[in-house]
Parts: C-alpha cells; sequence; structure tokens
C-alpha cells in the first residue's frame, strides 16, 4: 500500500516535472526577450512595451496551464457542502457546526435576474443627447458645487467596488479591505472623494462590464464630478506624493495608460488597460460608453463577442468579450471618431503591471522617492490576474498575496511617515516608531511629500 | 455504536435544555423589565436606560455563559493547525495544501512588541502643556486650512480601523469591508474624511486601548481637525440624511451617547459608550487621554485596573480595564475636572445598540424618514457584542451577521434610492430598480435627504 502510495507520487511529480520544463522553455525565451527590452528601454517612464506583452504572455501560459490552486484546498467535508445544489446543505453536516453558507445564503440566489428580450439591442438606458448642455445648466444653478475645486484642479470621484458577496477565497476580503484603506488614504491626500460600489445594477452586465451601468449612473447623477477615475480593486496605490497632472487632460475626455501603436496599429489587446482610467464627465463619455455596452450582456452575445474580439486583436486568448478588449477595438476602428479626445498615458503608472514593480520596491526605496509616478515610484501596482477574491487566479497564490502585502506596506509606509513610523519590513504587518516625540509636535507635522509643514 | 451515538446526544441535548432553561428564566423577567421601560418611554429619543442595563445583562449573561460557536466549526485538522505553536505548522499538513497560517505568517510574530520599564508609569508621549497655543500659531499660519470648512461646520475627520490581520472568523473581513463601504458613504455626504488604521502604535496598548495613542498622534499630527470622531468598526451609519448639531457642542470638549444619572450618580459601566464619540482638538483633549491611559497598558495593569473598575462601577463584569469603564470612572470621580466640557448625548444616537434597534427597520421604513437620527431612525446603529471578525462573540452568530446585513441594506438603500435603485429586501444583496430613467437626467437628480436637486 505503501509502496502504491510512492510510486502514484512520483508519477504525479514526474508528470509535473515535464510541465513545467515546458514552461521552464518557454521562460528561457521571454527572458531573453526581456534583456532585449531593458537594453533598449526609455529613460524614465514606463517600460517598453514589449515587457508587457511578456506579462500577458504568462497570463496567456497560465490561463491554459493547470488551475492553480486555491489559498487553502477544502478539506473533504467542504468540498461536499460546496458542491452546487438546488436545496439547502444536508448529509454530511455536523449539527455542531453552522453552515456558513446557510448562514449567508441570500434570498435572491438563483432566481433568474434579468428577462430583458435578449433579441433587441442592448442600451444602458434612455439616449441622452444634450448631456453638456444640461450640464452646465446645472453647474449655473448650483454655483456652489462647482466642478473645478481649485484653480486647474478639477472635482474627481474615484469609483471602486467588489462583490457584495463575501470571497470564495477566504483571505480575499481582508485583501480588498487593505485595498480600500489604501484608496481612501490617497484620496484624503489628494482631495478625491470615493465611492465604493457593491451593487450589480444591471445583472446582464456582471463581472468586468458592471462597471459601465454604474459609470453611466454616476456621471449623470453627480454633474459636480469633472471627472471619474475607475480603479480595480486590485489595484493600489503606491507612490501617495504623486499628482495627477490634471492640466495635461483638459482637452481629452479618457485618460488611460497605454502606448498608441500598440493600440492604433497593432491593435493590440494589451495596447491600454482598464484598471484604472479618467473619465470626463460629458456627452462624448456617454457615447463611447453606448459604443462599448453591446458586446457585454452576458451570455451568446458576449461569446461571440469575444470570438470577434479574439480574431480582431494582437494576442488576445480565447474568452468572452472583456471591456479591454472592446476598448482597443473600438479606439483601432474608429479612431476619427474617438482618438483626438483619447489620452494614451505612458510617462508614469496610472496602471503599472505588478509583475515586473514589486520585486523593486527595496530598490527603489534606496534610490528615488514619492512623486515620481512612474518606473522610479509607481502611482499605481496593480495585480491583475491575482483575482484575490476568486478561488483560483493566474498566477501562484502564495507570490500574489505577499506581493499585495508588500506593495500594500510600500505605499502604507508613505502615510506612517508623516505620523513617524513605519512597518518593520515590506513583509511584515508590525510598525515600528522612526522618529521620536519631541514635545513639540508642529515640529514633526510632515505633510504629505515629506516636507516639513513648519520651518524649522 | 450507533446506540451509544444516540444516548451521548440525548445527554448533550438534555444538558444544554437544562441551561437554557436557567437562560429563558432570567430572559421572562426581563422581558418585565423591558416592558416596563417601554411604557415609560420618553416621546423620542434614545430609550430609557433600564433598556441598555438589560442589554449589558444580556452581554454580562453571555460572556459567562458557553462560549458561542465561531461561524464554522473548524475541522479536525484546522483544529490541529490553529494550535499555538512555536514554530511552522507541520504533521497532518497535506502537501497538496497550501497552509494559510504559513503564507500569513507574519515575520513579527510572537517577538516580544515592548520593552519598556513597567515599573515606570505609562505615558502616551512626552507632556504637551500649550497645545491650545500651538494649534492656533499654526492655523494662523494656514489660512488655506482652516479648521471650519463652512460656517458653524468644522473640520471633522472620522476615524476608525481594524486589525492588521485577517480576522479568525472567515467572514469577518467581509463585514468590516462592508463597514468601511458604509462609513465611506456616510462621510461624503457630509464632508468629513476618514482615516482608516490597521497599525497598530503601541503594543502595550492593544485592543480596546488601541486608540488612545492614535487618536493623540492624529490630533497632534492635525491641527486643521477640529473634531475627531471615534467610531468602531462594528458601528454602522442607519441615518445617511442625519447631520450632527454641530453647534450644540461648541462649548464641550467630548461628546458620547450617554446619560448623566447613569455616569455621575450610579457610575454605571455602561452609562456611556466610547464606540462613537466626537473629541475637540485640544489641550483638554490631550489631558483627558492622559489621565486615562494609566489603566491601559497591558498585564498586569490593565487587570488591576480591571478589578478596581468592577468595584468601583455598577453592574461591571469581571474582566481587565476597558476604555469605556475607565471613563466612567474618571467623570465620575473628577467630575469637577472634566464635567463642564462633557456632553452626554441622547437626544440621537450617536451610538445605538442594535439589540433594541435592528427588528424595527420594516417599522421605520413604515412610519418615519432619514434624518431624525433618533430611536425612529438611528443616525448608528452599533453591533455591541457581535465580534465578526473574532471566533467567538458575546450573541448567536447567525443573529448578528443577518442583522449586520439588515442594518447595512437598511442605510444602503438610503445611497442607493438617489440613484433609483434599493435593496430587493433589507435581507437581500440584490438591488432592483424603483425608479425608471426618463432621458432627463437632472430630474432625476436627488441630493442626500431625497430632495430632488431642481425643482420640478
Amino acid at each position: 500500500m505503501l509502496n502504491r502510495l510512492i510510486s502514484q507520487r512520483r508519477a504525479r511529480q514526474f508528470r509535473r516535472l515535464l510541465r513545467n520544463g515546458k514552461l521552464t522553455l518557454l521562460c528561457l525565451v521571454l527572458t531573453v526577450v526581456v534583456l532585449r527590452g531593458n537594453l533598449g528601454a526609455g529613460r524614465f517612464g514606463t517600460p517598453e512595451k514589449d515587457l508587457d506583452e511578456i506579462r500577458e504572455t504568462f497570463s496567456y501560459i497560465r490561463k491554459h496551464a493547470e488551475p492553480r490552486r486555491a489559498l487553502v484546498e477544502p478539506s473533504k467535508g467542504q468540498r461536499q457542502r460546496n458542491k452546487p445544489s438546488g436545496g439547502t446543505e444536508n448529509g454530511s453536516k455536523n449539527d455542531a457546526e453552522f453552515d456558513v453558507k446557510k448562514i449567508l445564503k441570500d434570498e435572491d440566489d438563483g432566481v433568474e435576474e434579468f428577462k430583458r428580450d435578449s433579441t433587441q439591442p442592448y442600451s444602458l438606458g434612455p439616449k441622452i443627447e444634450n448631456w453638456d448642455q444640461m450640464r452646465d445648466e446645472w453647474l449655473k444653478k448650483h454655483p456652489n458645487v462647482a466642478n473645478f475645486i481649485a484653480e486647474k484642479k478639477p472635482r474627481v470621484l474615484l469609483v471602486t467596488g467588489s462583490s457584495p458577496k463575501p470571497c470564495e477565497n477566504p483571505v480575499g476580503d481582508h485583501y480588498l479591505l487593505k485595498s480600500i484603506k489604501n484608496k481612501i488614504d490617497y484620496c484624503r491626500l489628494h482631495g478625491i472623494e470615493v465611492f465604493y460600489n457593491m451593487a450589480l445594477l444591471d445583472a446582464e452586465m456582471a463581472g468586468f462590464w458592471a462597471k459601465l451601468p454604474l459609470i453611466r449612473k454616476l456621471l449623470l447623477s453627480h454633474p459636480e464630478v469633472e471627472l471619474l477615475w475607475w480603479m480595480d480593486s486590485d489595484a493600489m496605490f503606491t507612490d501617495m506624493a504623486f499628482e495627477v497632472p490634471w492640466e495635461r487632460y483638459k482637452d481629452h475626455n479618457l485618460v488611460m495608460h497605454g502606448w498608441n501603436e500598440m493600440v492604433y496599429d497593432q491593435k493590440n489587446w494589451i495596447g491600454l488597460n482598464t484598471g484604472s482610467f479618467l473619465l470626463r464627465n460629458c456627452q462624448w463619455s456617454l457615447d463611447i460608453l453606448d459604443t462599448l455596452a453591446p458586446m457585454g450582456p452576458k451570455g451568446k452575445v458576449r461569446e461571440e463577442a469575444g470570438k470577434l474580439l479574439t480574431r480582431e486583436l494582437k494576442d488576445r486568448p480565447v474568452f468572452e468579450a472583456d471591456d479591454q478588449s472592446a476598448m482597443v477595438y473600438i479606439l483601432a476602428t474608429q479612431k476619427d471618431k474617438w482618438g483626438d479626445k483619447v489620452y494614451l498615458e505612458n510617462t508614469y503608472y496610472l496602471h503599472g503591471y505588478w509583475g515586473i514593480l514589486v520585486d523593486k520596491y527595496e530598490e527603489m526605496i534606496q534610490k528615488y522617492h514619492p512623486g515620481l509616478g512612474d518606473d522610479r515610484w509607481p502611482l499605481v501596482t496593480h495585480f491583475v490576474g491575482c483575482k484575490p477574491c476568486a478561488k483560483f487566479g493566474d498566477y501562484p497564490v502564495e507570490r500574489c498575496l505577499k506581493q499585495m502585502d508588500r506593495a500594500f506596506n510600500f505605499g502604507d509606509d508613505q502615510i506612517l511617515r508623516t505620523y513617524g513610523f513605519s512597518h518593520k519590513s515590506l513583509a511584515s504587518r508590525g510598525v515600528k516608531r522612526i522618529r521620536n516625540e519631541t514635545g513639540n509636535p508642529l515640529e514633526e507635522i510632515r505633510d504629505h511629500t515629506g516636507v516639513p509643514s513648519l520651518p524649522s
């Protein structure tokens, strides 16, 4: 029996070795490309585009490799409880156990959500044609709620959110909590308001498409908001001092991290990133949302749209339509219509792919300082593919969670520093004092750029 | 074997019945008191004080009854893993399982945190004597960062927080997430800034005492803040429209929900609540923090202080010193020193005990409206004793979590309503449309009091 177990285990290890061997070979090839990319990288900014290609290639690999294990492999009892079932959980349940699924069961679970006639074209809402004029009129009537909070500083609403259900992964909600704390800190320092969404406004537009009905609703309900900043829940601020160069975008309505060539020339599906973007509150924005939306409705429409996008875009894997691919497609195929109002920003990390940033934090601390926003000190570190809330992500869960802790602490240190504290290390939850109190608190006040509040 | 299992089970059931019988008798007695209290309740405000006594009596009962089961009874394997151990987890661990404790193990876990000489009196920091003057000077030098953001409207910083560790209860972090979203919503509507703390600034002052070093640090670092509003993570806003009557407190430095007689005459440990309070940024506040702090340091000091407080206060159970009991004690024994600057508020629920509120939400919706803040529509519903983050709380976990969902939805509906949505019921995560879009978005804009933005 023991011998049989040992040989079964060896067979599994051998098969895993083979699979990893193929991956290793591919990694070697990509390493060469990385080196090539590094040698040719621009002075400061965000790394050459091929590095992002590598990123997404890895992501593609992982999507098609063995599914990553969840954080904790469910015990046999839990696996039985987690099997989809129509009714309440019974069977192996111990009388002494509270069934968490029963407690958290929502009375609407499983009820058919949407009844729209799917042969009719999808719409985000009644067509609005003159929002610019309506908004101007409203602003004139409400001069005390201006759309600019200071000269050249627009009123910005940062919008993010997550599912109203607890995460399938037990620690997922803890990372969502740290992520919103991180956003609260940045926004407090920069005079930005926060909206955390936990409501699915349109069941047809679930998943990544849920942001469209939400964004439209918020724009129309808040005419005082000049710019809406959408930010994914898996993106964190890692430069607490960097102020977005608002003036740079005064003639643009949509700002995303990306590269013109990758979008307009290559139609590369990762030519831009919709995990962190700025959208102006205007008619143009309503129009582009209306243009994107038809690819979103769950089911056949989204699947077919996904096939179109895979066909039309460079390097896109096979999966249902997502809003980022749709954006690349719309911009690339309707450049004349939208292009002049879209700013693809790459001089700082409005979105920064975590894979190429997180191992460099210590080096950044050594060499640089907050306020740069770019590859020296990234504004945003975005954990694409990690999916801490889900059972499975695209990357090893241990790496994701450890790196998310480091990114959080990297940003948090910039807050704690103003109070004379710092994390003991980037890996540590614990904090230590880095500045003794003097009894003269005014001397100790630092603003968020680290500048003392009063000249000494 | 089966017969033996059945008889063991019956024996357990019988013993449980006996225990519950004692509880049932006590509940009957208390029900009579409740009725008496209800018949004598004031017109509007917050219920008669004896109801809170009942609350705390129940809390006391539960503290001494069978410990409440956690949300999910750990499996045998998990129980072994969760046993405190000095090193890494081994033994029964399956190779295929990721050990969540290993992944989340903080390199500082178990390291002795504080080395202060405990024979020396504890201090929150160097003694500051002239903070009022220092603060005035700072405000004069920074006229663009005024301590009043509008006439009669002070700059308020709402401070809350939770542990940097994931909750022991798997769904605890989800409730912390909903709680901070709730606070973000209220504060956005009321021009209040938020600080979410996840750092333990002083390891000796862990637990409920952690707020003291934090509050002191924030007051001294933010002279622009006029009032600091501490709010527990288990308290939620349930009246999104109610504006705190700031002017009422212009001559006071500390505002808590409570009753003068219960504090100054009875020295009742629940005569006030420190789960939600306002503290002015001034020398007086630094002084009262300094006065409370000596009861806080973990270990012998806190235990001995706890015994003193149990002896001196009415109805206080036996446990280590907590900040609320310390506050009652200090105020009651030093009334001449502090009393004139303390406002014990009970005309609205700056803190509202959840037990007497949550079953009435539907009735409130029927009869009343947001903006009242009192027992008709409570400003704050505070889930004292529920402890969703911990393994065990003072109340049945199912009741706590379901009621926290209801309270969250009750508050969230007041936000969603402005966008034309509502939860399907107070128990449901799902939302439904309650107002169709017309194509004229300005007509649909409601401010947070529900008043249309433009006259129709």
